[in-house]
């Protein structure tokens, strides 16, 4: 085996690849890079067993061949050499050989046959998805927050990928909040699967400025993200995902409109407060025009921040601050709607005028 | 008591002080800053009973009193209020009430009497330094590097002032290394003193740009930092330090010149694979003209930088990866000056043709 490649090219595969190649006690292969060439196109995988990510190379010059060498090591090495240098790698009796102008090394590697690889998803029956790279990031990061770490219950750890109404849907709730995005409208395929949210923060982190468009495909248990020369192959998780719509509270008595930016201040100077009490706040509308946040303790002090909207209908309800940042966070209108009914059912919150993302707030006991 | 001042000025100060307002449970009063107006003069003092910060801030209006409120609170809500906003605080009953705009908060404080003050450093008797702010955080950064966290040796988690030849330097070191800088010449005071190297840290943190001069005086026991409208004064460490320069060897009979950027590169190069030898790696020179650095572990693979510079004698030495690439970051010329004489004396190094800054590293056992 044998690859010529520039520094750069190859210390930025490098660097894409080895996050993921963190090796377990029981399986240390999973600390390396496996690097294949044939017929003159070089790939780097890397795996954790629940997902592998393979780098497709751009290599002037090529000899067949695979090994697997550690994956950390090879990407610092290759970090460290001056950037513009032209790199060969060799591999003789499971080393590779570096060589680049007055630098050259040895790494030891093992065997390819060792290497466990995700299995390859097959193209036919495959569902595939195609959308702007901005969309997807900003998709992606909206729900995200939502989703859960509890093992527990695997199918929150996931986002959920579905479809109804002609359109693909991906939502996340960790039982306490829950977010809806719409991602493309108009789709003919039909889907309902659960991506694990670490496998979307790998491709999330895979993405760079010059990609475009990220392609989607998933059959019945797997899901492989396409970027560029990258791709990335995830098993889905095999849970049934709740019904989450239903939990989406309709027709609300109170809804007020306000600025994002002037409730995301007044959240926080509430929560400064409200440590005491794990960050519980109370929102009130009163009429004609308050709608005003406030900490629940008063050990610290006082802080009743107000904000001027128009109030048809007063009431109040209990959330958790940084539930309630979380949120503001993810919406990005100037202005936002909130609206809820009782102090037992949730807050909805909502971009000004738009309906395709939707993030809801379940109350705090009292 | 009353203040009047915009939001950015005392939110600057405040985020200032309150670094060290980490209140230890037996003495809580420690979370507090202190805020005392006295005849239009506003200070805020934080203490960690080792050392005290003190911001004198500039207010437009002001009435005397004096009380302590916990600072992080106080820190993190005026930081969120809109910038440019003009603030009013005003004290009553051990509380304080912020108004800013439409923004209002009482945040309860403690009486000024319970809190420990530092004592204040007396000018007569005492020894003043001045230097420009530049070469003072540059010195400091050269040679805190070397000092210790092993609280048993006391003396050597400061960092030691002292004068000889006309000179003030400073120096510290771990036992396994050590830096000296010249800071002042043509001086005509004298002194020596250790000053704790976490004081010197958040003399450095509290540097801003518009500082231009730093006046550091010493009594007995006693240092204190003047940075345009900031003090900081700490206890001296109360130890003695090490005959030091006693320990920087002299007429060594290996003499070599390289590039700083270039021997830092091939330093990090063999440290990767020196790894499972805790970084050791063997630095070596071959007449005519090899300086090479290799590490000592074979687990990983081989490697053997070399760099090509004037060598009369030839001669090894055994070293810390990391302590070398610590001293390198230290030295700033373009080409540094290496002296050892055998495996069991210190490695020295220098800035070429500049005898102001000396690190030396102590050999590993072989």
């Amino acid at each position: 085996m044998e690859i010529e490649v520039t520094q750069e090219k190859l210390a930025k595969a490098l660097n894409n690849v080895s996050r993921i190649a963190v090796g377990k006690v029981t399986l240390p292969i999973l600390n390396n890079v496996l690097i294949r060439v044939n017929n003159k196109k070089v790939s780097l995988t890397t795996t954790n067993l629940d997902m592998a990510i393979v780098d497709f190379l751009p290599v002037s010059n090529s000899k067949d061949g695979v090994i697997t060498v550690p994956a950390k090591l090879l990407a610092e090495f290759i970090s460290n050499l001056p950037k513009g240098e032209k790199i060969t790698i060799s591999e003789k009796d499971h080393k590779i050989t570096i060589s680049a102008g007055k630098y050259k090394s040895v790494i030891n590697g093992s065997p390819a046959d060792d290497f466990p690889e995700l299995p390859e998803l097959s193209e036919k029956n495959a569902v595939v998805f195609k959308l702007g790279v901005e969309e997807f990031k900003n998709g992606i990061s909206s729900v995200a927050i939502a989703s859960s770490n509890d093992l527990t219950r695997p199918a929150l750890t996931g986002i959920y990928f579905n479809t109804y109404d002609k359109t693909l849907a991906i939502a996340a709730t960790d039982g306490y909040r829950l977010a809806e995005k719409k991602l493309i409208k108009n789709v003919q395929s039909e889907i309902a699967v659960i991506v694990p949210a670490t496998t979307l923060q790998e491709v999330l982190r895979s993405l760079s400025d010059e990609m475009e468009e990220v392609e989607i495909s998933f059959n019945d248990d797997l899901v492989r993200f396409r970027l560029g020369e990258v791709e990335i192959i995830s098993k889905l998780i095999d849970a049934s995902y709740p019904d989450y719509r239903r939990l989406i509270p309709k027709d609300n008595d109170i809804k007020v409109e306000v600025s994002r930016d002037e409730l995301l201040r007044v959240t926080k100077l509430a929560a400064l407060f409200a440590r005491t009490v794990n960050g519980a706040i109370m929102c009130e509308t009163k009429k004609p025009n308050i709608f005003s946040v406030k900490s629940l303790a008063s050990e610290l002090g006082e802080n009743d921040s107000t904000i001027e909207t128009k109030v048809e209908k007063e009431g109040k309800i209990r959330l958790s601050a940084r539930f309630l940042t979380d949120a503001l966070n993810a919406l990005d209108s100037k202005d936002i709607e909130i609206e809820f009914t009782t102090r037992l059912t949730p807050m909805v919150l909502r971009n000004k005028k738009k309906d395709d993302y939707t993030h809801i707030i379940m109350p705090l006991n009292s």
